[in-house]
């Protein structure tokens, strides 16, 4: 699977929410970081649906402006998908990458905005439906500059984790994905640090099994449950 | 009252629809008509501001381009709203004009489309509420290359109303409005175009009397179902 990040953002140099997602596509080899603001001026239509083509997975990602998609963003959707018949996007996934300025509680009823993130993005949703694409859950970034090193740490999981990892996303890929990353890193570790992240390693996957045998009990009691169950 | 047309479509001159409006605006004298493509590399942030502020109803007119409004009007809300302490727009009142090259039936629940008008174009309700401005109904055109002459000049009417009218439209008011525009052309009118004229504005002001006195009969009848009325 090839991931096409297209990265809507205005001036991404300036943003740290943006530098922090770049350094978090850096190891991925899979993903295509693909800034909009670096062919500013005019889009070369051509070059740009040729991108596309080329992935499965298309991320549209880019802070919320005036709750919509930022001026840059609609230009490359006005100019490149102008004769709709020369790309053909079916079938692709489309991912949407937000980050918000606003706490993300203020865009539901009743809120500061009183919006909801959903809707105000639906022109992508009705966008992605025009061209046959499947939708994938949106992925809300809240206000990253107030978030602490724990939070920053989970984004940056969830976030490779959107990009990589097939959807709907089940709790053993996620596991397997997670492991297979700190083998990497085993790998390329010495020393004391090998040691270390070759017990936590360790550590892991005694726990993935022991929760695999847990929901090998669990099943039937659920199973059982559904059947008599309320 | 000032009207202030804010006209996003990136290139006016060639739409048929830009045009059309771009008549019916001539004869109004509150109304001021502002292409943002004149100025479209980089708008002048404070003179778009002191046009704003002189306004006090606001309309964004443009095309519906990918279920969002064009790369251009997002480009002056994305440039002309940085500071927006800058600013004021408080009661001022916002009217979206919007025209659409599919029919408005496919924009409902399991159309083409699939998603509304209303819910697409939320992100600039949810910027009138940031500015607590008073947003208008929504003024959708229905694919004007399809419509008729008859269509068209209830269309020329309707807008016109929509520009100049007090909110919300009565359907006194729009008598009184109509009584007005004939009057007008009757005073500049001369010979056998006159007679005419004025013997159509003749009919016109006694049917007005004959509803008048009609709602006059009603309202009592209406106020007993009421009070009587399931």
């Amino acid at each position: 699977m090839k991931t096409l990040i297209i990265v809507g953002h205005p001036t991404p140099d300036s943003s740290a929410t943006q530098q922090f997602l770049k350094a978090a596509v850096q190891d991925l080899s899979g993903v295509k970081w693909h800034e909009l603001a670096s062919v500013k001026g005019n889009f070369v239509a051509n070059e740009e649906r040729q991108l596309l083509q080329k992935s499965s997975r298309v991320v549209l990602q880019f802070p919320l402006y005036w709750y919509n998609v930022p001026d840059l963003l609609k230009r490359w959707q006005d100019q490149v998908f102008t004769d709709i018949n020369q790309v053909s996007l079916a079938g692709k996934e489309l991912g949407i990458v937000v980050n918000v300025g606003k706490a993300v509680q203020e865009f539901r009823l009743g809120g500061t905005v009183g919006f909801s993130l959903s809707g105000l993005l639906s022109p992508l949703a009705a966008w992605a439906k025009h061209f046959q694409m499947k939708l994938l859950p949106l992925f809300v970034i809240d206000r990253f500059e107030y978030q602490n090193l724990k939070q920053q740490q989970q984004l940056l999981i969830a976030y490779q984790q959107f990009l990589e990892l097939p959807q709907p996303v089940t709790f053993a890929a996620q596991e397997a994905w997670f492991l297979d990353k700190l083998k990497a890193k085993v790998d390329l570790a010495s020393g004391r640090q090998r040691q270390q992240l070759e017990l936590i390693m360790q550590q892991l996957q005694e726990k993935t099994t022991k929760l695999a045998d847990l929901q090998a009990v669990l099943r039937p009691i659920r199973k059982d449950d559904q059947i008599h169950g309320n």
